[in-house]
Parts: structure tokens; sequence; C-alpha cells
């Protein structure tokens, strides 16, 4: 992370997104292609109305999620209601996508390490580790995995895993 | 999956939430503990709304999702827009907590191996395979261990991988 160079952020609150690259001396707002050791970031911060939604659209009503008391008491969250792990999981395929219209998901592993409770702020960054392109005369598609993490309040780990996705251009768009 | 025998089956259409042991021979509705090999399961549907509401909430407007014909002609999904991969995944949180409510997740593997279009009937299932009691004189939690599987339209495997909860009661409630 000390390493990582910004080459430019693209900012749109309550969400941040932004790439940095260790290696590229692009001037700035030049498009290029993504490279190893790029990586990809988007903040976000969970909102009640947003984990009350997120129970709705996906049916988990866990009460860790909705129940501050039980999170509390019964479950040993000392912050209280605890965001969905896979909602915060999610901003790995939102960031991808924002970056890559069309990327397709293949697999994802996710070790959830520490809770994030409503309101804390969440970084999620990706860096790609590998990419290789495959073409016939129809099409060029490029599998890139990345590393998957997530950080709380700028320090904490909380989310972390790999991602492996299938992209048709690897050009950054924004 | 042909050895699972049936003990009960709690209904809500649109969703469908049920518990199936290889081993019971527990009268209808007698609650147990849960074991290695019990099964759990629940169906959904997804539908336009719930894509649309996913994408508002995670933040991952990928068109795949979201424009059909893009999801056609540029991404090549003969079915159309896709269902996000990460809603699809969220079925398996869902059914442990509606089972065992205040469930931790730990970690989650998923490998996306077909699209789940909107429409389509999704049946996901989880399958105990390990289960560690730890305690002391203040709590006693169970790390229980799941394969998840998710099941396009009854026969195609279209979501799998494995679960890692804490769970602090094993009775199944429901």
């Amino acid at each position: 992370m000390q390493l990582v160079r910004l080459v430019r952020i693209v900012s749109s609150l309550p969400r941040l997104a932004s790439f940095c690259s260790p290696f590229s001396s692009s001037a700035e707002g030049a498009a290029r292609l993504l490279r190893v050791g790029d990586v990809l970031r988007e903040s976000r911060r969970f909102s009640e109305s947003d984990v009350v939604r997120y129970s709705e659209v996906s049916g988990d009503r866990n009460p860790v999620h909705l129940d501050d008391a039980f999170a509390r008491t019964v479950a040993g969250f000392d912050g209280g209601r605890v965001v969905h792990g896979m909602l915060v999981a999610s901003l790995f395929p939102s960031v991808i996508a924002s970056h890559f219209p069309g990327a397709v998901y293949v697999s994802q592993t996710l070790t959830f390490k520490l809770p994030v409770y409503v309101g804390d702020e969440v970084l999620a960054e990706v860096q790609a580790t590998y990419l290789r392109q495959y073409k016939n005369k129809y099409m060029s598609d490029t599998t890139v995995k990345f590393t998957t993490k997530c950080f709380r309040n700028e320090d904490s780990l909380v989310v972390e895993g790999e991602a492996t996705t299938i992209i048709s251009t690897l050009s950054l768009s924004k």
C-alpha cells in the first residue's frame, strides 16, 4: 500500500471510487489498460436504511443486523447492529464493474475477520494479481484475478479474499 | 441428494425453506440439534425489481444485470439480464440465519458456474459437514461448516462453495 501512487480519483460522495497504479507514469486522465499491481478502490458508509433494504431484498433477516439489543447483548457485538458481510463484500464486484462494465464474476473467496457496524467508513480495495488473455476469431477476453480487501475506519482489515473475473476490455475507462 | 429424507417443510411463498436430515428419525415438529449431514434449503425466484433494488443498495450497476440488450449482445448471456451472483449467494447466510438466528459468518467461498437469469427458480442448499463446540464458563458456541450450493430450475448447479459459521445454539427452531 505504501508503494501505491495515486493516478486519478473519481469522487462521488458518499461513495469514493479511485484507481491507483504502482507502475504507471501515464498522464492524468489518459485511459490505459489494467496491469498486474493496479489497485481499484471504493469507499462507502452503510446506513441503517441500507441494512434494512438489503435485508428485504436478500431475505437475510438475521437479528444481528436488525436488532441493536440482540446484536449487543445476545451476539456480543459492542457496536450494535452489524452490516451484512455479503453486503460489505458486494463492494468488490461493484468497484470492478464500475471500472469494467460487463465484467463477469467467476469466483470469490471471503473471510470475515471483524464486524462492520452501521455507520462505519469502509474502504474496499481490489488489486490485480493475474491477467491471462484468450481470444479466437470471434472474441477476446481476459481472466483477471484480484486480491480483495475491505478496511474499516481506515485501518482494521475486516474482509479479505480473492476474486476471479472475466473482462472483455482492460481499458480503465474512469 | 437421493438419500435425503424429508423431515419437515416450512413454506412461505414465494420463498420456500426446508430442513432435511439423512439420519433423523425424529417425529414431525420435534426440535432437535443440527448434525453433520443435515441439509437446509430455501428456494427463491429473483424478479426484475429484486435485481434493481439490489443494484441500488449494493451500488453494483454492472449493465449485465440491468440492461437486457447489453447482457444479450455484448456479454453474450442468451437469457438476458443476469441476477447478481452475490445476491444469489446471499441465500446461503439467509437460509442459515432463518434456522439459527444470531449465526455469525466467518467465511464463504463461491464459484459462479452458470448464470442465473431474472425469473429463474433458484434452490439454495447448505449441508452441515463439520461441527466443533467450544465453551468456557461464560458461553458455548459451535463452529459449523456447510457446503453451499445453488441449483437453477431444479437441475443445473449454478453456485457452489463452502461457508464457515459460528452458531450459539444448534437447536433447529423451524
